[in-house]
Parts: C-alpha cells; structure tokens; sequence
C-alpha cells in the first residue's frame, strides 16, 4: 500500500503536495518522495522515513519549484528499505524526463521483466512500476500519454498511477478499480489524491473518483478523459473500509467512518454478548466501530486501553524477556476502568493474531474478568496479492483454523466475526462491487506462477 | 516539564530506562539522554528529537553499560535547542563524576548564580539544573548526598530529581511536593520514575511516592531516607492531573483517567446543556473527561475529530494561507458525525486559546450547526513558575477577560468552564494540598525579582 | 582521466584495490569507488572525496568481500558531482551483475546513445560508461566477454576498462592505446592498474602493459588473451608523460622521471639564458624537468616556491579582494631566496595561464628582478577530446596567440615553451606513436558532430 | 603544538583568520575554530579535521560576524579526539564572554587544578587552556587584562595565547618566549599569527614578534602593550626551526629556509661522505637542509623519493602485511635515480626512528648500495613538556643508545647528526637564547611532580 498526490496549476504545488502527504502519512510510513516539474525540466526529493522526516525544514521546497508536482509515501512491505525503491521514480525516455508515482501492486510480470532484459532493458530499482517505465520506453508513439496508454494494455493487477511529465499530470486507475483515486479542485489548482481526507486539508472539493480503466491528461488547456481499456467487473479492495483508509475519508464513494459504525452495528446484532459490563475498542482503528458495537448492544463505550502515540520504529530487542514488554510500549491499560469486569474488546481484523493474544493477555493482567473478543470483518485466510501487505497463507492465524482453534490460539473467552454476509450488507451498492479475495480465496485477476500455486495448492 | 526515570541493580539499567522514558515521552519531545554507570565511571548518550529518535538502534546501549543508569526526557520550553542543554547533565566534581535529571523549574536563582560567578564558577548551560551542581561542587561534604542536601536547602522552587554517581542512585523531591515522583520495585530492581506508566511497562510494583522534602539514597547496601529540610505545606501541581500526566498513571495517590471522568461529570452537573445532539472531545488528551460529561448530561458520545498522530515537528510555512492549513494537518472532522448537529466539545484547559478557536471554525465548517464548548478546568490567568510550559501572562486568553470575552475571542456559541470549586471538589483529599496558583494567582514559593514584577504588578 | 585498479585471487581484494587508488589518488579527486565480487554477487562502496574520505575506516572492507575487486578514481570534469556518476557503475544485464571501471572518453556516442534510446533504453547516468553497458545489455552472447567484445567494436575513443563479473576479472584497452593500463603479478594474484606506481605500493611485479586492442580475461583457470578488433596506430597520450602521471611510474615503457629530466635538459639546450641566477620549479610538478633544466644549463637549483599541502577543495570567496589572495592559500615565495635575483621558472605546461600569472606576480612581490618562464612542452592550443580535462579552444591561453602574445598576457620577461620536435627527440621510440593533437590538432581518431564544428571550424 | 591566528579592526575578521589557519594547517591537522565578536557577543565555529574540513563553506562565515576574530588549529597530541577539546574554548565569566585560543604546554598544574576544585571549580574539558580561564574566573578585576595578568603570574610553561572579549582582542607570550607569536598590519587591520607565514598570504606587514611576558591588548583605541611579569631569560624552542615552521616564515627573528640551509651546510662540514653518488631529501621538510648539504659537500642533490601528498588519516590496518605497506603509501622511490648507487638521504630529526627505518629499507628495495643517513639536529634524547607532541623517553630511540648503536636499530650504512654546537653556531644570536631540552635534558622550566620522575629519574 502507498499514498499518492498530485497537484497541477499552482504555483506552491510541491508544499501542496507535501500537505497531501501528510494527510496520508497511514498509508505508508516507509519512505516519501516529491517530484515537481518546472519549465521542463523535473526535480525530485525523497528519503527513508516519515513525511515529516524527509522534508523537515522549508527550504527543501526551494529545490521542488514549479506548479505541477506528484509525491508518494511507501509502505514497507517486504522489508527492502532500499532508498532507490522509494517513488516517485524518475526516468529519462528518449530526451525527455517522466516520473510516476504508483498505489497498488501488479500482477503477472515476471515473464514481461525477462523479455524486456531479453531485448536489452537494465533494471534500477525491484519496484513493479518500473516495468510500467520500460514498456513504455520500448512502446512508440507520438506522446507521453499514448505510451502509457500501450504499457498498461500489456499490464495486469491493482494500480493507481500518477505520472508527471515536463508540460503534463496523468493520472490512471486499472480497469477494475482495486485501488482508490479521487479528484478534487482548489480554485483552478486540479488535485488527485489516494484519499479525500487530503483534499480537506487543503480546502479543495471533491469532484469525483477516477473511473476504473480511465485515464485522466491534466495541461494547460485543461482536463481530457480517455478510457485506456475495455471496462471490467469494478472489484473495489474493501480492506480499505476495514482498516486501511482515514475514517474521515470517502472512498468509493461512502464515509468510511459511516460504514465501520455500521460494522460495529452489524457485528451487534450478529454476536453482542449481555453479560459484557463494558465495550472498549483497540485505539485508535476500531474507535468507531466499537461505538457502532456499543449503540447497538446497548452496552456502555469506554477506554480502557491508552496509546502511547509516540511509538515510532524501534528496534529488536536482544532479550525474549525485553521483548514480552514491547505491546506495553504500545499500550497500556486503564486498571480503573478495566478490574474485575467482563469486557467486549472490538477490533478491525486479525491477521497474524499475535497482537491481539498480547492484548488480551494485557487485558487480563489489568484485572478483566472474562475477555470477549468481537471482529468487525471476517477471517483473513488468503493472502492479498493487489497490494495489501498481508503475510504469507501459513502465516494468517485463521488459515486452515475454525473459530475454536483461532480462540485458542489467542486464548480468549469469546471470539467472534463479522460474517462475509454482514460486512458486504452494511455497503449502500452491491456486494460484487468488491474484492474479498482475502476472504473468500476468489481472486478477480488470476494468480499465474509460483504465487499461484502458492495460492491454490490447497 | 520533563520526565525522568531511575534503574537501580539490573544489567540492562539503561535498556530498561529507556523503556521507562518510551513511557514518559509525552513529558518532553525535546531531547532525551541516558548516563549509566559502571565500575565506576559514568556513560552518556543524549540527543535532540524523540526517544526512538535519539535512541534508534540496540549497539547505542552497549556503550551504556552497568546495573545503574538514570533518563531524561527535555520538554520544548524557550526554544533554546541547544544539545548541551539536553539532560541528564554530566559534570565533574574534584575527581568523581556526577550526573543529574532534573523534572521541574528553580525559581529566586538569579541570585544564587551571580553570588556563584563572583566566586569563580564557570557556567555551561542555561539551565537551572546546573545551578544545584554548583552548589554542590562549593559545599564541603565526605559524600554526594550530603553536599546535594547542603546544595538543595539553597534553592526553592519545584523540583523531583534523580543523581547518579559511581555506586550509588539518590532521588529527591522538592518540600512542596510540587512534581511527582514515584518509586517501584521489579524483583530486586529499584525503579524511580515521575509517573507510574513507566512502572506498568517494566510489569514492576508502585512501592509509594517520594515525599516532599525526602531524599532517597540507593547503593548496594539498599536503600537509604532522610528527610533533608523541613516539610512545608504540600502543593502537588494540578494541572497534572488535567492535562499532563498520562491517563493510565497513578499522581499523588490517584488515578488520572479515575478524576479526570469526574472532571468531566462535574463539569456536566454545572454546565451541561440540553439542546446538544452529541459531545465531542479534543482527541486525545480530553477523551475521558468527554466521556465523563457524556454519561452525567446523558448526551450521545460521539468522535467527531481525528487526529493526525504523524503529525511530527512542522517547519513554520511561508504563507499565511498554508499556516491557515496547518489545523487541519493534525484535526479532520468526521463529516457525517458533525453535520447539522448541535455539538459539546470538550476540551482539558484553555492557555492561548488559538487552537480552540480554529478547531470552532473546522466544526463550522465541518456543518455542526452549534458550538459549545466545556473546559474541564477553571480559566488559565496566571503564569506558572513551577515547570509548566505557560507563555507569559499577556498571551493567556483568560487574562483580564471574563467569560464573555472569551467566547467572543475563540468565537463559539456557549463557552463554560469548570469552577475552580468543582474541581478541587472532585478530589479525594482536601483542596489546599494542591498548587492553584495558574487559576488563582496565590503562589506557594514567593517570586522574587523580574518574574515577581510581572506577575503582581496588576 | 580517471585511476583505476583490479585485483584477482587474493581474499584482501578491496583492502588492495584501496591501496592501488590510493597511489593513482592524482589521477582524480572528486570521488572514488570499489565493487567486489564474492561468491556470486558483487558489493560496492563510493563516495565524493578522496580515497582516504570515501574508505574513512577500515569496517568498509568487511561489506567488500571477495577475492576479485575493481575500483576508480573520478576526475572532476564537468563540475557535475553526481555520485551516481561516480565509478565503479553496477548494472544488471539478464540476470547477473556487472560492474565496470573507465578511463578514457568515449567519441561519437551522441546516435550510439539515440539508437539505444529509441529502442527503449533507459539511461541511468551522464557517463559514457553506462553506453558501453547498454550496448552489451543489446547485444546477444553467451559469456561477459563476448558480449563486451561486440560493445566495443561499435564504439570509437580512448578507454582503458576494467570489468568484473560475478566470477571474472576482464580488461581491455582502445586499439589506440591512447590512455595506460598495465598488468602486475603478487605471487598468485593479480593485479591491474593505470599505473606502476600502484603495482610498488603493493611490492608486486610489473609484467607488461595491457598492448592496445587486446583484451584480458581472468579467472580461476588463469588468463586468457585475445585481440578484440584489428590493431590500429599506436597513439599514447603524450600529456600523461608531460603532466599526468606520477614520476615513480613507468607508462608506455618509459619511467616517467627519466623522460621529464630529459624535457628539461632539451628545454635548457633550446632556450637556456645566461644572465639567471637560479633555476627554481613550481612544486611539486616540474621539480624533476627544473632539475634537468639545471643541470644541462649550469643554473643552480633552487626552492623559491612552498606549496601548502592541505590545501584541499576551497570555495569560491565571495570578494575579488578575497579571491586575489587564493594563489598564495597554494603558494609561498621563500624571500631569501628570490629577492633581487633573475630567476628562471620551470612549469610542465599552460593552459589557461591564470596560475602562472599569478605565480609571475608572486614572484616580483618576492623581490625577483626578472622572471624567465620556461615550459616543458609546447603551447596547448587545441582541445583534447580522449579523456584529459582541458577547457574549451576558446579558454586556451595558447590559442591564437603567438609567443609575443601568450608572454603580455602571462606578463613575464621571457617565455619560451620546448618544442614539438624537442619533446619528440627525448623519447626512446618513434614520434609517430604518440597522440599530439593539443599540440598540433592531428586528432588520431575524427570527431564527428557537435564538437567537430567547434574543433575545426577555423 | 597548535596554530594560532587573530584579527581586529576588519569587516572580514572571519574569513581573514580562516585564511591564517590555512597558512598555518601544518601546526595542527585535529581540529580547527574560530571565534569572533560581534556587537557584544561572541560566536563560534569548530570541529575535527582539517580547517578546509570543519569550514566547508562560506555560508559559515555568515555565522562569524564581526570586525574582530581568533582562531586555532590543534595538533593530534594524546589521541584525546573529543572536539571539546578543539579550540578556541568559550567560558562566560560572570556576565560577559569571552574566548582563548593557546599555543603551548603548561607545566605544574596538577596543583593549581586541585586547588580550583577544592574551591569549587568544574572542569569541562581536559585541556590546560581552561585552567587558564578558570584562574581567571576566581580573580577579581575591573578588566580582562587584569584578570589575564593575574592569572597568568601563577602558572608556568610555555604559552602564546590569543583571548576575545566582547570589544578587544588581546594577545600574551610566555616570559621565555618559547613558542613564537608575531604581530602584523594590513592597513588599518591589525593581525596576531603564530608563523609569518600567514601575514605573508594576507598581503600584511610584519611588525615584530610579541615579547616574552607581553601582554597586547587591542582595541577601538589602538594598541597598548604591557610586561606583565618580569623578564626571564630566553629560551626560543630550537625545534620550530628543526622541524615545525614553515622554510617561508621569519620566526625569533630569523628565516627558517636560511636556517635550515645552514644546518645542511654546517652538516655537510662535519660529516660530509665522499663516496656517495647523490644526496636525496625526506620530501618535503628536509629539502632545503638537503640542498644546503649539497652546495657545502658539493654532491649533486636529487629527487629520489615520491611523496603522496593525498595521503590524510588512514586507519589501521588489521594485518602485518598490510601495515608493511604502509610507508609506500606516503612515500615511492624513483628507481632510475637510485639504482646501483650510493646515495646520502637528509633527514631533519630522528624520534622513534621507525619511518626512517622503513623509508632506508625501502631505498635499498630500490637498488641503493649503501645508504647514508645525515641528520640536521643532534639526538633528540629528551621529551618535551612545553608543547612539541614527542612521545615518552622510553621511545625515543636515541634514550639510552649511543651513535652506532642507533644505526643497527635503524639499519643504515651510516649515521651522522648534526652537532649541537653546530646547531647553534648556525644561529646569528647566542646559543643561550634557545631551549634545547630535548637534546640535553636542561630544562629551563623545572618540572615537578609525576613528569618530573619520569625525567629526572635516570
């Protein structure tokens, strides 16, 4: 998962751009990166870290002149913290320089890398979106925008792109709309976003979302609107209700915060449990769904688990006994609230479930009488191979685990899900509209190679 | 304010304090500073930033080695980054190597420190910790702790402090009692830490506080007390219980998160209003006060603002327009929540107030139909001299302005406080053991010289 | 002009390879690099600076392993301190690693570069180095060498490189031999350099040099030899004797020291004056050419000149007044020895002027009553296009200026350079094999393009 | 041994002493400062490395306003790398600045040291110079000067000191005038330098040297001098022009490049060998001793070794092999000059002997038949403790060895030093004006205490 942002036609884009960032720091906290584009020619800032990190004093600014600009914050995935890994990348093409800025995770490439290392290509970085660079390289035509165009024709998988050129902001959505991209407008300023809590920051109105399979070409004489592929059964990722997206977002056209409320709801009627004195959420990601759960079950909302907010990256401790307290960096409990009663803790999603069994052990050792553990999304059994960055099959504690096993597993009294059911009947559109591939084990864009097999062997 | 930890008798002293400071970052994001102690020299490493900033990889605490080791943690108070600045300050006196943590502020020094510089003393830093070194390194005395008793009946002023020597961990309180400072045991590990947090993230024991005017003596043979003044009245600083301390620690015998819901319930008897659709708090610091005031008024509880935890330290931006922003780079409201509504906010205290007023205008603008705002502490009219990072007199909001002109200033529909009876009412002991001198202007310890002009000039 | 080193079958590989830069230091300062290569994947380090900043401790090594390694020292040509340009460059070519060494410069590669770029390479840097590696990346063979065989048939300029694969050590030389490459033995391993002088440093033998056109290539099984494209004119690079490389070096067969004593016996024999007192150098450059020169003319040798050695790189001082004093931050007069004599000083060449000018002016503040200049080479008048850093024509102070001119713009009292026929005459092998197109603009190898136009547009 | 430089009454102070401590880097490569005054208030800049190293770029000097500045490079002498310890220090005494910058080596303080911490002083670094500023600190006076004087009628050694205050620039030499300090004038600037060296690259005047026990004191109202203690008997250090001062400087009166050719002329009268072919200098210290060697013996002086002038800090290398190589990394023989001959090399001292141990045998790797080794000084026999970095006696390898017994140590064909009466018949002034405690063990500050016994004992 990143965050993406793009600003054309202001004269502090990049700043803008940088606020944008900002906004969606959640979405990747590994690296950031800036590229402006200014009287045709394009500079670039970037670096491991936090937004706030890599662009830590103003003057950087003065480097990223320009009113068009793209940035990118990088989640860390597979632990590569290589800084050339960190986007948006940035390439010559013939005599002109591009760069793209890429959410999302392409599927299917390895033969495209070996027939273009066949035909010549030198590989920089282990990124997908370079391949996205070299197709188009080795694609003709007259523009930027039709090169890119031809590249993604060749392309499966989940993306969200922006690319910047030296007149020119693209912006591109694959044709099944996996991954979230919006619209907005700020005076004549035209911003893209991954999330729209970044158009609020800035002030700007939310125009609309970029279709699946559109391509959008922002210059100076405006917006054009193309579709670059045959359109596809839209499968939105809708990991980004549960956990991933702000809750103060709209994505896919709903409040994220409105539907986790109806989770917690949903989740209420399904499993609430009436010898609970108290219904507490794991803060802050299940805040509002805990509230939902409370509303609904009729039991009283309180706090009973403080974050200390200020945990950054830390690193391994040498000893097991120093490491059993690493949880208690994180969080810590309320006695008070917490001793001697029967408490519902709800949370988003359990995927390793190794934090939530330290959670309820916490939980305990703060007094709890009996922990009731209630989850406001399904079993995560298949891995996400779109973007998510979910570990392998044998990793997820609910693979090949029923709910008894996974109870005992993280040693709870209670335990129980949101049915695949509940969750897609809170949406206000239908539920095909999604991809829970992570869920249910369908993959809308089939899994060819090593990771198929991985994938179905079962 | 700072925060300060102690670790006697454990190999990995400074590994532990640094957990201990991890616990007490929201003391001070300043700078942070660890000095061990082993076979009898001392080891430092210090550094501005965050704690997981300045201690970012394990190798540093190799060069922190020994049984014992004290921790800093330096709240941003002048703006003064100066790294010499940042504690716990290390200096020689006649052979021996000392090191000092110090939470708290002197007041009446000026003096002290011209007497000390007309004997010959060489200042290196601005602080006032430095102050009592001096005193130590002129008094006559076989051992450490008699020269800091000698040094400490000088001063006046606040203070909760941690020594550390060769062989041996003293800690002491200043006569009032103003800071806290609490002591604990993990197995036959002695703990002295300022708040109880960092004692649940070692699994350690609260033993009991330190009590004003006690000093504490820890070396191989156990532990050591005498009390090294008279005692004088106690006054624990209030605002510790409002808006400092972490909510899951114990202060001066009570629960954070236990008074500050009563805060919040009296704040409701007082002042609740019925025409609210929900109560909202200033996530994070008035969450439980808001949910104090939710269950007395029996007004929906609601999260209508989310906080950006990202947001890190800002570079101040060029343009007014941007600095306009900068609000939102740490506040969003939950559109869906807010519109249309009539909504309680519920914020600790008031100091500038313009956070507040900008927050008014974000609900507005966010379509909350009604602003009322309840303050769970009386109106903030008087420095403080004791520690608290308040600006000076004229910029308090509530300095010669009553009520009226306050709502006036940060623009709000309804504005209330808490009374400064229901506050003192809401504690378990007498009202006259606390410090109140920021709502009422009766100072403890008498200012002298500048500071004394401004203060009672009125 | 850049250094470069190899190393083959000695488990110190980078530890040597950093001593072989460290002695070819002269050969450029702007940054230096080493890639090893160890079971199968190569590893690198470099930097801007010298060799003694880059390798600043001896940890570095550690992250060099390997028993084959290559390194390079950058000159600085265009200002352009990229470190992505500095050597050695690592590419993937299919699915192996390459790294590769380069002195010299590339000529007409401006439609090698289109060519490949409109068959959708990407370039990653500004160097001709990276042309080299695209052209292997395109073409087809089974091994590194053939590959690299084919690159270099389609290219044309000076170039002494050094390429290591995963499992071999490969060097090649232009079929010119314009620019030195030699091969050395230490006990089992070997070792290739630009200079002999980094074969002493190392106690290890010199074998031969690298002949023009061939190709070396070495691994387990020992070296194997073969000539890559048909011998063309010898042409080695006449400066590297006159000012380039080391004196303790034997390039081209000649020691380097015997041959610049002979430039300054025959300078003395064309162009000694009768009425000097002394003979003096400009350290440390010329010393051995005016101890020649002192000798054959009977002229005592003196030191007029102290060359401050630390002077490393200085910024440009913002006042003329400033700047006016930066030639003695380099050079001191030795007063006793100057004053109110006719001295004689002996440079090796001019290029622009601007140091002799100022050294003139020294000299007469030191007291001298005459300045004689005396050059060991002959006027500088066109540009150089295979790799030695000289200005544009424009710059040359030599160009279209007679003697008379040169000598009023350098404002001395006699001036005379050593004559083409002169510098030949000292060589122990035909004239014919040498480059002297700075000299005589008879470029070896036609420029085509660009830099052609300005070349002979005269 | 350290550098020292000042300016006053010049816009440029900064950037002027910056120029200074360049001349004068080879008095100190540790580490480098300057401190000047502006409007009141001081404002450093300092750091380890070379002054082109810690002054990087000219933006710096933006933060050293003001028309008065002192500087000061350090030798590396104990290896005590803190950059605490780099000069020139900064203390605040009582409420005003001020700064000092010392040349030198106390003698007997471990008292004064004692005493001061008795009386409650805290020490911040482990230099002498703070002693300085401390007995300063507990003196009482109107001025600065005052204070100066009385501080520095209590200790003892060998010291040239440059202090800073708010408005003055003030200069002091020890009563024996052991270390040089000269006073020069740029218009109306007037300018404090160790070596002549660096008036000469400022264009300046030299004046005359500081006296030994006056004190300068320089400020808006010009210059006043006073003798502030009574005159002692001189006692130059002979060493500055054995070894430490630049050939270009005037130091006590004399140009050291005069000296030094003298010491070579007399040498050759004493020692001179018929049978050598050649006579070769260390480069560059021993050239002009070499040169005069040569005329006086009538042997023809060449250039036999190569010094890598890029040499800088190398680390340690973890072998014996590679260490062996260590020598060739600063020096290469130019084995057409030295093979098959006899050749005498002159070398301006021997401590330990190790380098010319190793360059002899490398001379020998070269093809020298026999090696003569002619030394400009007589033996250095005992340490220093007024400021030359020797090291303890015990490796010195003249301590205890007669004539040929240090030649088998250093495995020459044979030795000769140069005469102490020599030495100092050389001299236009009288031998007893010179400290020649290294070579005779008169010291003429009586040491006492620990170094005492180190010294005395035999």
């Amino acid at each position: 998962m990143c965050g993406i942002m793009g600003i054309f036609g202001n004269p502090e884009a990049s700043t803008l751009t940088y606020m944008g960032l900002y906004a969606q720091q959640h979405r990747g906290q590994e690296g950031a990166g800036i590229v402006s584009s200014n009287d045709g020619s394009l500079h670039r800032h970037m670096g491991l870290g936090l937004v706030s990190d890599v662009f830590h004093n103003h003057d950087i600014f003065n480097e990223l002149p320009g009113d068009c600009a793209i940035g990118h914050t990088r989640y860390s995935t597979t632990g590569n913290d290589d800084p050339k890994n960190v986007g948006p990348l940035m390439f010559n093409i013939d005599d002109s320089t591009i760069s793209i800025a890429h959410n999302g995770n392409l599927v299917n490439i390895a033969e495209i890398r070996k027939e273009l290392q066949k035909n010549g290509a030198i590989f920089q970085t282990t990124t997908d979106t370079e391949i996205i660079i070299h197709l188009m390289a080795h694609e003709e035509g007259e523009t930027v925008d039709v090169r890119l165009e031809k590249a993604l024709q060749k392309i499966e998988g989940a993306y969200s792109l922006l690319v910047i050129t030296e007149n020119e902001l693209i912006a591109a959505r694959d044709p099944h709309g996996i991954r979230p991209l919006c619209l907005g407008k700020l005076g004549e300023t035209t911003i893209l976003a991954s999330e729209t809590c970044a158009l609020d920051l800035l002030g700007a109105y939310f125009i609309r979302d970029i279709e699946p399979g559109e391509m959008v070409i922002i210059d100076k004489n405006g917006l054009r609107s193309k579709q670059f592929t045959e359109k596809k059964p839209t499968k939105h990722c809708i990991f980004e209700y549960i956990y991933f997206s702000r809750p103060d977002s709209k994505i896919f056209g709903e409040n994220v915060d409105k539907l986790r409320r109806k989770f917690g709801k949903v989740l209420a009627e399904e499993s609430s449990i009436d010898t609970a004195d108290i219904v507490i959420s794991v803060p802050d990601s299940s805040n509002t769904c805990a509230l939902g759960y409370s509303r609904r079950s009729d039991t009283k909302y309180d706090i009973g688990l403080i974050r200390n907010h200020y945990v950054g990256r830390t690193f391994i401790f040498p000893s097991q006994k120093l490491r059993d307290l690493s949880v208690r960096l994180k969080f810590n409990t309320v006695k008070g609230v917490l001793n001697d009663r029967e408490v519902v803790i709800v949370d988003d999603s359990i995927v390793r479930g190794t934090t939530l069994k330290k959670l309820a052990k916490l939980l305990r050792d703060g007094g709890v009488k009996k922990v009731h553990v209630r989850i406001s999304s399904p079993p995560v059994r298949y891995p996400c191979f779109y973007g998510m960055d979910f570990p392998t099959k044998e990793e997820l504690v609910a693979n090949g685990r029923e709910l008894e096993d996974i109870k005992k597993v993280i040693d709870v009294d209670t335990l129980q899900y949101l049915s695949l059911e509940g969750l897609l009947r809170s949406m206000s559109i239908d539920g095909d509209n999604f991809c829970t591939a992570c869920f249910s084990g369908s993959y809308p864009i089939k899994i060819r190679g090593q990771n198929d097999k991985k994938v179905f062997e079962k």
